[in-house]
């Protein structure tokens, strides 16, 4: 027998910014944006758009109260929530307007902010794109890992077309600032570069160092490993098939970042057995490694 | 007034490897050795050797039973450690034999093996030389972090010269076991290439990388920092100074894992924006990511 759960009252918690919210992808992102929502807003109906599988175990955690696995069910949506990979949001934004009948604010949660926005042109003049970027910053994806708190003072950039709505600007700003993340407002093209160094670049330098050093040393050889490699290397282990999409839509400001990267580790390369340039990119290194940790939230 | 500290009696210890134990070098390692030593056979006489600052902490810590700030104090040692950075130990090395007048081994605990094995070619007869490398895994240097269980389950790499005496190999491979550590044997040349990539090429990438991210998006931008670029560059904080003695000590082995790696970053670079390269060095890295965390004891 299933005990009904009692939720507890919540003092002040305010009216909701969007009484209904459609969440399309209910993986480490879409579900804790459903949990997160829900915790800050318990009347707030939350629609969650995904396989039958992966609706049941949302259905579980208690992260949705309605979904389905196609867009039928976003009809009467105040907020559509696209949070698939990169690709799959593009493709999703093409059919939206056949389900959303009604007024509504459309965001996503992808990784790169140029192409989606692009994409988003075809909308009508009822549905209001503003890109997003929550940074989460959980190592590990997928909804058995989603939590109300993921978003908690970690930043979220919305990246509006010049001429948004302001009212859905601050109506987004306020929905993701009440999900206890830091919005901040970006131009997308300026978003796509600072992520291609943020995220891009140590994505794929992870990536590669880890293949030439496995290759080098084999597994025998692996077993020595230091601290140093298994945190130089922890994005390893990222699945592939979302990074494809992320490096195809950012090719243009990654390709320089790759550049920069490789131009550094050249002239190191170039400077051996001296050394004299190590000790310029250390304390150039040092000094920013600083700066990393006294900023970053997390 | 001090009060006498009382030593709990501990069972079955066993005689000790080395009745007398010299450690040139008092920092995370040194110290570290000093402790577990203690911990290990309180009967044993320890000497550190290093400024009167870090003398008088290692006092304070009980890490050593007599220090000095010259290599006069080691006359009566079984064992010397060299545990200064790689260039000191090489040039102590030079001074010991008019030292130690009886017969000891003598070992070191730097991170490349082979400049130290030769310069270990001056050493008189009576004094056997073992290279040894202590693969700690803390992240933080200096004696204030050193622990007696630093070297609990980590690899310990000796690297005798071929024809050294067994019972030295044998009687330093039984002191580190003792000390918590797993040893191992291994050529120099071999310990010095498979170094260069597990240790000393993901710490040239941190620090390549930590300053590329860091010119390129300023401060406010490390604010939106993940946590891929945290771990990634983690090792970015590490001092220049002990990596320069270790790259300008390793450059031949280093230059080719740096060709290496770069050849895989220009690789990607190239395959912009189709990545299907990316998908091959993901799945390769995937592949090896899993074989370093099930293969790793940290």
């Amino acid at each position: 027998m299933d005990l009904p759960v009692i939720q507890p009252r919540r003092a002040d918690l305010g009216p909701p910014v969007f009484p209904t919210i459609g969440i399309v992808g209910l993986g480490l992102i879409g579900g804790s944006i459903a949990l997160a929502a829900r915790d800050r807003w318990p009347s707030t109906l939350v629609i969650g758009v995904d396989r039958a599988d992966v609706l049941e175990t949302a259905m579980r955690m208690h992260a949705i109260d309605v979904g389905a696995s196609d867009l039928n069910v976003l009809a009467g949506a105040d907020v559509v929530i696209l949070a698939a990979p990169v690709k799959q949001n593009v493709a999703l934004l093409a059919q939206l307007a056949e389900y959303l009948e009604r007024p509504a604010v459309v965001t996503d949660t992808g990784s790169t902010k140029r192409e989606i926005l692009a994409a988003a042109a075809v909308l009508p003049e009822r549905l209001t794109f503003v890109g997003g970027h929550p940074l989460g910053g959980a190592a590990v994806g997928g909804l058995a890992h989603a939590r109300p708190d993921l978003f908690r003072k970690r930043p979220w950039i919305l990246t509006p077309e010049p001429g948004t709505s302001a009212t859905a600007v601050d109506a987004l700003s306020s929905f993701v600032a009440a999900l206890g993340s830091t919005p901040s407002v970006m131009p997308a093209d300026e978003h796509d570069r600072v992520l291609a160094f943020l995220s891009h670049l140590p994505q794929l330098t992870a990536g590669a160092l880890m293949g030439v050093v496995g290759k080098a040393v084999g597994a025998d050889g692996l077993a020595l490993a230091g601290r140093g490699l298994i945190d130089t290397t922890r994005l390893a282990s990222s699945p592939s098939g979302i990074w494809r999409d992320i490096t195809a839509s950012n090719a243009d400001q990654i390709g320089p970042a790759l550049d920069a990267l490789i131009a550094v580790l050249q002239s190191l390369r170039d400077d051996l057995p001296a050394a004299g340039r190590l000790e310029e990119v250390f304390a150039d290194a040092a000094a920013w490694r600083e700066q990393l940790t006294t900023r970053s939230t997390l």
